[in-house]
């Protein structure tokens, strides 16, 4: 820790927790702590959390923090630090998150949707540093994304462009909770993985997915896929294949679109490794335009578990 | 016609003619002519009919020409004014048409790919300038693309973002000349659609469309479905609606991806009219994420059959 370093601390706001740490302009994660998001409370409640969690890690802090960033679901106008709705936090309707707590905290405030924040954070600390262009996804609950191009958020008309997870790979296919069908994240978010193992797995008797599961389907998860395709196991590991090249059918008609090519892959899914990339791979490879095949690059994120943190922390360092 | 007025000098590059013609800044194309392309006469015989008709265009002519613009097909380099590749024009490979245009008229010269060109052509002249934001849409023999954000046209990496035709809609769908499967070009550009409705019509004996091609499968055309539509054929207009489920498939995507929520639709294609846009619009409006539902619009190109020549020459007015 050099005495030139700088400091950020940031906030990230999920369903169940709100993660808070500080963090230098580096990338390195100095001190965190999660409370509870009790988002059933409605802002009031989850803003008072937030404050709660902010001041105990501010008491005894000696390092000059430079701002606080502000990772958050749902859609954000971000010059105004307003969230606008949040799906997922009931009540969050035009929330005026940004000056509440710069009038608390007297910091600059960078307040982001979660799946941008994440893709600032690849980009200012992790496997994005090196680019000028990438898409950011986040294989979790949803399909998360975010664009970046020539070093900047590419935000769209309203500020909601990115929603990867919602690119239709089948006219025809599965519903999704959006309300349209074929959507990738109906094929490959958490939820609906589960569904899709839980109702095939009847017709694979021998697959060992039985056994980590003992017998109880509701067990079914993602972490449970991966140790049995780890153990070779043929259904769990054409399940990752298949995911692989559905998830590849989105990003190549993505790219054939944005001439994006470079594709970086975090979010617990993002756990099922190398068979996982490798279908990706082969799978873009074989459906963008010519042109683009060349330039293919799908690696995995180097965040891992402090993305959320870190994200929302990048903020503070981002040249918007 | 007022003293104010400016002019360009525009050319369309065509796989069959190039179209050439003085347009004012008003839009208006003040004359034209057309030449054949004899594409297979290579780079030299192309742009030898290219010199000859701005001769003959700039013979006589007194309007103040501020430059001229080239809309071409494939990649171009627009800065060097190199024509990269053009699928359609044999041996073009990183042709230099800039530099040797200037180099024989000294006017500034302007090169851009042709879906680029056609929708700067609507954004200074046309359906897209009360706009910022908007996806221009050609439907031709191939379904081309122009990603027009912030008045300024999205390139992507290397310039060749925009190909909007190959967002597949369907992982499993029928094959496109591209290489992938459920491209939106495979089911609506003008090639598949014909073999398409070839291969449907025996199962629709009953259809207008037999009396208008006089029994012979080798005269359907997007033309001739129309007029059946027109004369209220149902598998006709079955086969338009579906077109537009297809295409607003593909743009709800898009829309998603990108937040914008406006297109413009051009090409030969989108003489279906009505019901063609009436099916697209509904299809955008269920597919589509909340928040852009409401701003979903779906509106008819302006620039029509002189789409070519215009589009070339805005790029002249175009601040790029």
């Amino acid at each position: 820790m050099t005495k030139s370093e700088k400091y950020a601390l940031g906030v990230d706001i999920g369903g169940t927790n709100i993660k808070i740490g500080i963090v230098s302009d580096s990338g390195k994660l100095i001190k965190s702590l999660s409370v509870k998001t009790q988002a059933e409370g409605g802002p009031k409640k989850v803003i008072s959390n937030i404050c709660k969690g902010i001041d105990e890690i501010l008491e005894k802090n000696k390092l000059k923090i430079q701002g606080i960033g502000v990772g958050c679901p749902g859609v954000v106008q971000i010059k105004k630090g307003i969230v606008e709705n949040a799906p997922n936090l009931p009540g969050w309707k035009n929330v005026k998150l940004g000056p509440i707590l710069k009038n608390r905290y007297g910091y600059k405030i960078h307040i982001e949707n979660d799946a941008n924040a994440a893709a600032i954070g690849e980009l200012i600390f992790g496997a994005g540093k090196k680019f000028d262009s990438f898409v950011m996804v986040t294989l979790g609950t949803g399909v998360g994304g975010g664009i970046v191009f020539n070093k900047k958020i590419f935000r769209g008309e309203y500020g909601a462009a990115g929603e990867i997870g919602h690119i239709s790979i089948d006219i025809n296919g599965p519903k999704c909770n959006c309300g349209s069908t074929g959507c990738i994240e109906a094929y490959v978010g958490n939820s609906y993985l589960r569904e899709i193992v839980r109702g095939e797995l009847p017709d694979h008797p021998d697959s060992k997915i039985w056994e980590l599961i003992e017998n109880d389907l509701s067990k079914v998860s993602p972490k449970i896929i991966q140790l049995a395709a780890e153990k070779k196991d043929a259904y769990a590991k054409f399940v990752i294949e298949r995911m692989g090249k559905q998830l590849g059918a989105a990003m190549a008609s993505l790219s054939n679109l944005l001439d994006i090519s470079t594709f970086i892959i975090g979010g617990g899914v993002a756990g099922f490794g190398k068979p996982l990339f490798d279908s990706i791979r082969k799978t873009i490879a074989a459906r963008v335009l010519l042109p683009l095949r060349q330039r293919v690059l799908v690696i995995p994120a180097k965040l891992k578990n402090e993305a959320g943190i870190k994200g929302a922390s990048s903020l503070v360092f981002y040249n918007n």
